[in-house]
């Protein structure tokens, strides 16, 4: 194997591959990124066998070939390297790397020995904005469970229903869900796992140029946008059917600015942890929401405006279940739907009727 | 005691004192800051017993007293409330904190309990811009040795001699020194603590305005900027005879690039770090200096152009000795003065002699 290419695009190319790259594993191999010639590119590839991902860069090939070489240190070899064309070429046990007046000589593992990657073929395909995916995903991927003991909550729902694409997550005390509109698509649920999804968010930019293309199977999805092509195992199983979750009524309508409401909560968590629930009392008032915590070593009330329909009560919360929300809601001013201290509360953004974000509140001792 | 003050310059005075904090003590008083009113400001303290800062920050007082708050919880409200005026009221058993809709109440240590402050007299005072000081610890502090068995080299000596200051740091592998000129000052020598010299450079501004104060005491040494007051313990003992390490003469000289030699060096220590040695060799040439490594995985030969005068031979070199030093030095070529394989290597900014870096090679295995 013998090829050529700029370092400024081999280290972008590391950089994405490095996200499905296994530093803990027992498979040497998996610590690898694996390259190949391909026409007038080289293809990386990272695979971790649940999330692979393969960047195709630019490169000028004399002989093909595929090698796999260390990913840690072949990635702080090219970071290391000045913005200039780099040599590679392949020996009789080692691959030379060239760059003006540097040297180095590497012994790669087998290419043979990497494992293959799975045949996207039969797939259902939908194209979205990029933009528009990667706010989906952050809008619920921190409400994915964290919890092994229930694997299917440890992944997204991707739901395609009428010509809606939903993504919801559910970790047992909250479900985030947002959905949008798309055209022509067949309907479909699938469990996308949240280390894809998080991945998939750092990949994607918030610009709208370049549609994301999205490629179901029953067994694996994969994602591709510019030159990066994403591919991940599906979760096996039912997801929780979330629509029983969510109630259709409520007793109290509030409006309140999501910044001042964040901010006042922030404050208060900071007492709240100093204490052994862990939790902050929300008081509805006719004006305002009180926001207060008790710890042994002192207190906190905070204010801030609202306006406010229905009955008042005081209900608590584990604060971060609704700052999470809270920093991701863009609209100025959010809306909290709530039928009881023990019922669950609905956090909807004011100018978008496709989020939704349900949490249960936490009993208060007294 | 009673008094109001901005919330930005109270969190600017909490991120000061806390650098002397302690957060890692049995004795609960040493993880707060003592906040005393003082005419129409208010004095925020650490200490940690060998390391005190006091800030002085615009107040209105009211009613005069003093009190002792944990520092993480203090800190972590000041910085989560709005910029706006925060009012301060200590009541029976506690202390109110009111800033627009926020109310906090919090339990305080006593004032009484936490440890005096040692007052500085009979002090030899001297006065330096506070960017050159600021640089004469950034030059020094990385050779300050971590090894707790000898204590005395975990401070710089601060030495005053015949109008000159210096500041030197030993590890025993390496030495680092900086002269600057200083009018007018009785001769002495200081020992400052690592860690004092680390959080004061963190202080320390690169603008020339305002001149740093220090005090030398034969036991405290204190620095003074603007509103703020370090006072920090001296450590006792002997310091090494520095001058009789620095050797004279030398056989070979260098000049090389520092970017070049920096970036080289770096790359080379990439391979280094997978050998069992950690070892990198410089082979000195007619025209450039070859940086090499060699591990199991693999090898690297790194070139870099040089002038060189006198003696040609390999020196082997722990790299991160090296790069700490060419980090600092700013000047654009530096100077190595070597000798033989087995005898330290000088390395001298090209136009900066009033610092010197002396390092140890390694003795190569073959």
């Amino acid at each position: 194997m013998k090829f050529s290419c700029f370092q400024s695009d081999l280290i972008n190319g590391i950089n994405i591959v490095q996200k499905a790259v296994s530093t803990r594993t027992n498979l040497e191999i998996l610590k690898g990124i694996l390259i190949t010639t391909e026409q007038n590119k080289i293809k990386l590839t990272g695979n971790d066998l649940n999330l692979a991902i393969e960047v195709l860069i630019e490169a000028q090939i004399e002989i093909e070939g595929s090698i796999v070489l260390d990913s840690r240190l072949f990635g702080d070899i090219i970071r290391k390297l000045p913005d200039a064309t780099i040599d590679f070429n392949m020996n009789n046990n080692f691959v030379e790397i060239n760059c003006l007046h540097s040297n180095f000589k590497l012994i790669p593992f087998k290419a043979e020995d990497y494992p293959k990657l799975p045949v996207i073929e039969n797939s259902q395909t939908l194209k979205i904005d990029q933009n528009i995916f990667k706010n989906m995903i952050k809008q619920t991927i921190f409400a994915v469970s964290q919890d092994e003991t229930r694997p299917i909550l440890t992944g997204s729902l991707f739901e395609i229903l009428d010509n809606k694409a939903t993504l919801v997550s559910i970790d047992g005390y909250r479900l985030a869900l947002k959905t949008i509109s798309i055209e022509n698509v067949k309907n479909s649920k699938t469990v996308i796992p949240g280390k894809t999804l998080n991945e998939l968010m750092k990949i994607l930019s918030n610009s709208k140029e370049n549609e994301l293309r999205i490629d179901i199977t029953d067994k694996y999805i994969a994602f591709e946008i510019d030159n990066i092509k994403i591919i991940s195992k599906i979760l096996e199983g039912e997801f929780i059917k979330y629509n029983q979750i969510i109630p259709n009524d409520f007793k109290t309508k509030v409006i309140v600015n999501t910044t001042d409401f964040y901010q006042s909560i922030e404050r208060a968590s900071l007492m709240a942890r100093e204490s052994k629930s862990a939790t902050i009392k929300l008081s509805l008032e006719s004006q305002y929401i009180e926001i207060s915590s008790n710890s042994e070593i002192g207190s906190v009330k905070d204010k801030v405006n609202i306006n406010i329909e229905g009955d008042k009560f005081e209900i608590g919360f584990n604060p971060r279940y609704l700052t999470e929300a809270l920093r991701v809601i863009e609209s100025e001013e959010v809306i909290l739907e709530l039928s009881s201290s023990l019922s669950p509360c609905i956090l909807k953004p004011i100018d978008d009727n496709e989020y939704i974000y349900l949490v249960l509140p936490v009993r208060m001792s007294n």
